[in-house]
């Protein structure tokens, strides 16, 4: 029992990963990615409207830990988030995150969400986008390198966004794929396992890359990619980790989220940083041109940007009153009158004392 | 019910605004504030350690909101918080703030807390820790201008900390300071009502200012402050919001948390970048001086700086398991095989679809 009753004001609805479950299975997986996917397609089309700032990380020596904030003026929302690669060794997960949403105006928190289940759902909504507007023209097979836990939410967003029907996988522990096989087991038309990452990309239109190791690794080397591959490099995100030779990147359109971000975090910063890259908003709002031609290789060189977990947290927030998938918590403190806040505590004392 | 049964792991212990309010009553507030001081006293002692880096702002017209982040290297903790001044006028709070703690090796979370109510205790137990060092030797009368939110725990923890018997109090607005004196009735040996923060100042040893309007105001002028006496300024903390006349900060000796932060957002603001001030830290582990004489002004222009916060969280984390006033939430997802979450997805689809 509460001491004291709070009002409606100091209660902010919360989504556990139990609910979070819930709400994708009551939409249904690929519906959730396909609304995150159109959510994020909202919010790049009017990017100039956010405040943008790199995410602010701390690093320690097993890994890092980030927050990403952003605001479109009306709303503010921020994600925290981990990257330990030796927790897996552990049974814990690499990645673990939440985040929330406020009101711009009176600072008050709307929504507090976990964000594990959610950052993996809009990492592959992104990725599937991209790949809507840079992938050569339909590409029906995607290979999938790195079978860890993006593999089937990647290979889910892009069937259902972009049309794939055929999925190569090949991961250096075979069990990863074979639980990927599992997984996707009645969930797209063709699986087929591959013994190499050079076997995996034979005639793949598109190629994902998405393992977790934090070390430069070169995961695609240059005679691997043949012309009109569109490459969605999802692995490499922080500094001193990357999945592509830079020979592939020479070649390639490279088309980023953030630049001041991606230089430092993503496959290019192999390159000089004055290297030629394009902003992905500008070619969703027609200010950049995507794919030019079938021979040309593009690479969606992704990071993950603050604005993506603004755009999924607000498909969640949406979601919230058809699916009644949360739970309201008591955590803005709301005294009747405002400069009272000691007061309010002096209450709950006298609450306590008669209660007991 | 969860659809699958939420491991140890994935659960992080939740202090809501109520459980927040029964730990301080179970503790008792001057308790509570000097343990929070001495919490904080202990990790400025180990100053070095932290990882420091000025709040992030998100500004907008009605207001700001920050993240707040700091590491001691195995504990790492961040405070969100917002400051609205116009929110008093709708009936809702100028500030709340809810933070974490995380462990460091692994990035997950091991507490998440309201902060609304825990950021006014830190705020005046930081304040009544550095009169400790800083206010003139028996100090028994401190005068409080703006009877806010702040004014009650305030006085409470100068009380209890630094052993003043009388406070002097003046607001703006009469009510305010009637509600101050309703407050702390029996909890003090003398409460002054003032009609001018002349008359509050009056014989007062410590003068703490804590307004809370954004913009520059003259609460103390030059001529209000004599010898000897220890300023406590706790209002100014935004840029474009200082409460003390220049003058003032000329003759006083002072004194701050985390110079990057308070030359943006202090009284110090008025003054040239160069203006010598002395790390708060430093008086705590001897390497600085504090007070050096009965005649000097000492001012302590207090911002609030993340390892406070960090502190504060600290101290209620360690009073979890003596009040049991916490609840726990479902925060990370935790699939049994870390690489599996899309399968844990799967079988919590499984699980549906056999209870219905």
């Amino acid at each position: 029992m509460p001491l004291l009753q709070p009002s409606a004001l100091s209660m902010v609805p919360f989504v556990s990963v139990d609910h979070m479950m819930k709400t994708v299975l009551a939409i249904g997986i690929e519906e959730t990615l396909k609304g995150i996917a159109d959510y994020i397609e909202e919010d790049f089309k009017r990017w100039s409207l956010f405040d943008k700032t790199p995410r602010i990380a701390s690093h320690s020596q097993e890994g890092v830990i980030e927050l990403m904030p952003t605001s479109d003026g009306e709303v503010y929302g921020f994600k925290y988030v981990n990257g330990h690669p030796k927790n897996m060794k552990t049974g814990l997960q690499t990645v673990t995150a939440f985040g929330m949403l406020a009101n711009v105006d009176t600072g008050y928190p709307v929504l507090l969400s976990e964000m594990t289940v959610l950052t993996a759902l809009r990492t592959a909504a992104m990725s599937a986008l991209a790949a809507k507007y840079l992938a050569p023209e339909n590409a029906t097979t995607m290979a999938v390198i790195g079978n860890g836990a993006q593999a089937e939410f990647q290979t889910l967003a892009f069937r259902v966004i972009t049309g794939i029907d055929t999925v190569r996988l090949y991961d250096i522990d075979p069990a990863a794929t074979e639980k990927c096989v599992r997984n996707l087991a009645g969930k797209i038309d063709n699986i087929v396992r591959c013994s190499t990452p050079e076997e995996a990309v034979e005639g793949a239109e598109i190629i994902t890359t998405c393992t977790a190791d934090k070390q430069y690794a070169t995961i695609l080397t240059d005679n691997m990619v043949g012309s009109g591959v569109h490459i969605n490099a999802v692995g490499g995100d922080c500094p001193g980790k990357t999945e592509l030779h830079k020979d592939i990147l020479g070649r390639s359109e490279i088309f980023v989220e953030y630049p001041p971000q991606t230089r430092i975090e993503g496959e290019i910063q192999q390159l000089p940083e004055d290297h030629p890259v394009t902003e992905l908003w500008q070619v969703m709002t027609g200010d950049a041109k995507g794919r030019q031609d079938a021979r040309q290789i593009t690479l969606f060189d992704s990071v993950g940007f603050a604005i993506e977990d603004f755009s999924a947290l607000r498909y969640i927030r949406d979601q919230l009153h058809k699916t009644g998938c949360f739970q309201d918590l008591d955590l803005v403190a709301d005294p009747d009158d405002p400069r009272d806040l000691f007061g309010m505590v002096m209450r709950a004392q006298q609450a306590m004392e008669k209660a007991s």
